[in-house]
């Protein structure tokens, strides 16, 4: 449904700050996880360069009950900012300053826009740096990583983004600026807002500026890799590492299949064999390691690499870096039609994983799998031919089982990506009417006119 | 102002469940930092023992508009659990379960008003640890930390208590049963409600069951002290070893006089000198403790001693722990009548414990200062005759002005202890207008009849 957007004009805003044009529009109108036909072209794109004009273009959007979608980067997974209902698509981009840096606070300032490779090379002066970033930090951007509670490949020992956040800028829906949380690593002053918006997927405000904890940048890293003959020792490896309080910062999870379809993209070398990913830090990390290798080593590995060296460890992520690269262009035939999230207890995490390649072989789909293993998250993706009326059917109940199973082992469907369009279903699957109802209160309350990214999560 | 409570003896809940008794009225009128002449009786106790039960006590309460105040160990400092409109107190003592343990996921589902000492026990028995307990986890009750986002002196490491709660089940206000939150270690499926509950001290709703995530006890823990000249060194080392990324698990301040009246409560052995305390965990514990005393040693300590024996190491963490208590007996002309919690970043921390120092001598109040310095945590007390006038007054002006200086610098009016009474005044300071009202309204959604808890934070 269209909407009448001539009112930008009218707003404090320049003319190079509104466009109609269809080029920019249809830039607005995916993500990362947008097939085609499921594109959703905004009405406008507005590009606020303050917080003044996004407090404006709020108010205005709320006055005439005109949608208005955030968009940073665009690289979520489940169409989180594509704006499906049309409207107003609000450009994060030129909101990229980092406005304060105080290396002995541990602490910076930025704009939502900033992109977090920029980031990460910038308190890298000052030998600080941002755990909490993911796989995608060389182009998404901290509004989107806060909006989507995104969590990296160090989760395990750093948790997840929303704990490095300490204070939030954020315009409601009517225009309101608020500044909640503080500059104190912890605080137990009133109601936690910041940890409402933070993961609240644009729904509930636009976030105009974050102050984010930074950590030192460790001391000493050691990296390695373990082969196995199979993937049940992999994750078994994994299990054991954490009940044994091994303190990594990484652990990941490669499968074969997943590993050929990376080696297709970049020739990063890696053997078509399940295989786990791990980097410790500290000072003390050569006895960690030692503690770690003493685990590896009670499940067969077909080998043990540790103390990885820098140039080897780089090709090694970068090639872990790129497989969402590699699975969209691995097979000419064949969309990647689900990206999987699901996140259990580090219990259910063989299991887990054991569980999906069953899926995969009695639904005959190739589903590569991959992931955070360390805080019991598992990516996996199915391709799918979009054509094959039958084979997208198999696909949705395939996803379907893998997510029930998740579920039922008292797991979540996203672990990271957020809901989005793509998992609204699931949302309700995980929670009880009378939690979404909850959800739907609060954001009645902050949103009333439901202006903010409608059609996502339970909308 | 009274409420009839005679409702109570219609719902079906025993007759030992309900009391009137005024003995039993007096235990709930007070918690750790309530003068006598504070005191606010409620009108009725009752004594759930299941979730039903306190769904069935809020249900009709909230038909009748009772007040309800969630009642745990009251250990709280600013009133949290005082019901000061008279109504309800709801004691949490028959919900003392542990309902379930499971080692492997590090996970251990509980009743609200199990003591956080008894969970301690129970986990250890397969090796895990509860990290993030506050100090007086001997008492109090792991429901009253969550409703206070209470946390520890091993929050430097470990973070604050919310990082530790996965899954909650919570009765809102009219009755109705929540499951908020999964068991997965991260999640971004739809609004963070576990950690809008977490901290709200009994505002929004009362937790009946809690999982926590566990943590594997420290393959080695190492221990030290060091004791300074002045202050000043004191917190520099303290900065200079956090800057320096230094894996503490605990980095406690004790200042000259508050290690005066440790000692003079139980004699701990303490001089009468400003002091840090340190814990290092992990396999890796020797190497980080060289790095902490090469730190320490640039700012001129008197004494360093390190890996300090189990034993000493007791009496230590015993006459920190006991500071509580120390203060409360310490003078008796005076009674404690703040008992400041401010956190600020950590640059600002050296900053911070000098102004305390400087209002203590301009207010000729004494003012020991201690507190989790690691994560800008500074606890302070203001003893007080509260028969001088004269003296209240110079003792809130004091309070005002610290708390003051530690909003200046970004931080917080309270890091652990939560808002209740006490700090309400502050709570308004920390924050603009639009905030509070933007809480008011998360309250007034959640709980639109205004009976969990009334008279707190910024009602
Ligand atoms: C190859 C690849 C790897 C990935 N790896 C990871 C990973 O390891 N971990 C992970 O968590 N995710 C990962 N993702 C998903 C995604 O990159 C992250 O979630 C990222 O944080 C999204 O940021 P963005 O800047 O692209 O935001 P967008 O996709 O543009 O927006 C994300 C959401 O935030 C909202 N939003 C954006 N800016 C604001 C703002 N200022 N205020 C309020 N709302 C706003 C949007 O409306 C939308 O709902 C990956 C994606 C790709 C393509
Ligand atoms: C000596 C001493 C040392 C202390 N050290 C620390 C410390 O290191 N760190 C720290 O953070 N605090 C500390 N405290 C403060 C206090 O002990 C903690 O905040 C503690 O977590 C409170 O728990 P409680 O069981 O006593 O709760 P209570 O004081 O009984 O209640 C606390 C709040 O929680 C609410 N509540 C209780 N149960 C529920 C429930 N089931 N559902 C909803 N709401 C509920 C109450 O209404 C109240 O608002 C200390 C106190 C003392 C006396």
């Amino acid at each position: 449904m269209p909407h009448d957007c001539g009112f930008l004009a009218d707003l404090s805003l320049s003319p190079d700050q509104i466009s109609f044009e269809r080029a920019d529009r249809d830039r607005f109108a995916t993500d990362y996880g947008t097939h085609a036909a499921d594109a959703s072209r905004p009405d406008a794109v507005v590009y606020p360069a303050s917080t003044a004009d996004v407090s404006t273009v709020l108010a205005a959007a709320n006055d005439r009950g005109v949608p208005v979608t955030p968009y940073a980067a665009g690289s979520s997974t489940e169409g989180n900012a594509v704006p499906v209902e049309g409207g107003i698509s609000l450009s994060m981009e030129r909101l990229d300053e980092i406005l304060a840096f105080r290396p002995d606070d541990l602490q910076v300032d930025v704009e939502p826009g900033v992109v977090g490779g920029d980031l990460e090379a910038h308190v890298a002066t000052e030998g600080l740096c941002f755990p909490a970033f993911p796989q995608s930090a060389a182009f998404s951007t901290v509004g989107g990583m806060v909006a989507n509670d995104a969590s990296g490949i160090r989760a395990v020992k750093y948790g997840e983004l929303r704990e490095w956040v300490l204070e939030l800028e954020v315009v409601r829906a009517d225009g309101t600026v608020l500044e909640v949380g503080s500059k104190a690593k912890k605080s137990s002053a009133g109601y936690n807002l910041v940890d409402l918006f933070v993961g609240s997927e644009g729904t509930l405000g636009v976030v105009t500026r974050v102050t984010l904890e930074l950590a030192v940048e460790p001391a000493r890293t050691l990296a390695g890799r373990a082969i196995f003959d199979s993937l049940d020792d992999a994750t078994a490896a994994i299990t054991d590492a954490i009940r044994a309080g091994i303190d990594a910062a990484t652990v990941e999870l490669v499968d074969s299949l997943t590993a050929e379809i990376a080696n297709s993209y970049t020739d990063s070398g890696l053997p078509s064999e399940p295989m786990v990913f791990f980097e410790l830090h500290g000072r003390g990390v050569d006895r960690e390691m030692d503690a770690l290798v003493d685990v590896l080593r009670n499940h067969d590995p077909v080998r043990v690499d540790t103390a990885v060296e820098e140039a080897e460890r780089e090709r090694l992520w970068r090639a872990r870096r790129e497989i969402g690269q590699a699975l969209l262009e691995y097979d000419p035939d064949r969309e990647l039609e689900v990206v999987g999230d699901v996140t259990v207890p580090i219990g259910a995490y063989a299991e887990m994983v054991r569980f999906v390649g069953e899926v995969s072989a009695s639904f005959d789909l190739p589903i590569p799998a991959f992931g955070h293993a360390g805080d019991g998250n598992l990516h996996y993706a199915i391709l799918a031919n979009l054509d094959d009326e039958d084979e997208r059917e198999r696909v949705s109940e395939a996803s379907g089982r893998i997510v029930q199973r998740a579920l039922d082992a008292g797991g979540t469907c996203t672990g990271e990506h957020g809901v989005g369009v793509g998992k609204r279903e699931y949302l309700r699957r995980e929670f009880e009417p009378a939690v979404i109802e909850t959800m739907r209160s609060l954001k009645a309350t902050l949103d009333p006119e439901g202006i903010l990214n409608p059609g996502k999560m339970f909308d």
